[in-house]
């Protein structure tokens, strides 16, 4: 799918003197059911995380705490998107790579995933990635 | 249902240099599928959050940065639970009033829910918690 499908998606928010809320249905706020989540936490300041892109795979991540950029590669354009509140997040479909980068220390990243964990559904090396994306 | 339902879940944790990765799936690691996600945040240190309860409604609810307590009170017992870290969380089942306190600054509660949301499902008041907890 093209880098254009993409995109950052506002959330609500509900806001309180004792915490604001924001919350995320599946297929309401998002174009998909949710079968997984997933946080990554204890990133150095600065890391970076390595690419893959999914077959199958819809995603949607929020930066729970903290700040990362993430640069999405449809095998054709590029598009980098900086991620550093916790009441929006950048949906990302199948067929995309991604990289993460620029975390600030102490962040949080959320993953919200249509499909529950399946290695087969991965592209983990670029070339594989670029030869199945010019395949069709 | 009873307090005993309620319990501490450890979760996953994938160690990477680049950083810690928890995973959680529907009916997996929590017993009910996901229909809602949401997470408070910008919580002054220290705030409490008004108690409720709800009829029919599962959650899990976890410490992605920062902590806070959790009482849960059942109509009989009370317990109380803190959360510190990202690889565990408390299952809550559904009948159960609760209270959030002691948050830390800088604190982000995420919490899954088994439905989307439904206001007819909330107790917002203790009186008529309890009253519908000793009618059956």
């Amino acid at each position: 799918m093209p880098l254009e499908h993409c995109r950052i998606i506002e959330l609500p928010k509900i806001h309180d003197p004792h915490g604001n809320l924001t919350f995320i249905e599946s297929d309401n706020q998002i174009p998909f059911a949710i079968q997984r989540v997933y946080h990554v936490y204890d990133v150095p300041g600065g890391a970076e995380r390595g690419g893959h892109a999914h077959k199958n795979l819809h995603q949607f991540i929020v930066a729970m705490s903290g700040s990362f950029d993430i640069t999405l590669d449809d095998g054709k354009d590029k598009k980098k998107f900086h991620l550093a509140r916790s009441y929006y997040g950048l949906y990302i479909c199948p067929m995309i790579w991604r990289e993460i980068d620029n975390f600030s220390s102490g962040s949080v990243l959320m993953c919200l995933a249509s499909e529950k964990y399946d290695e087969t559904d991965y592209f983990r090396r670029y070339d594989e990635f670029m030869r199945a994306r010019w395949a069709a």
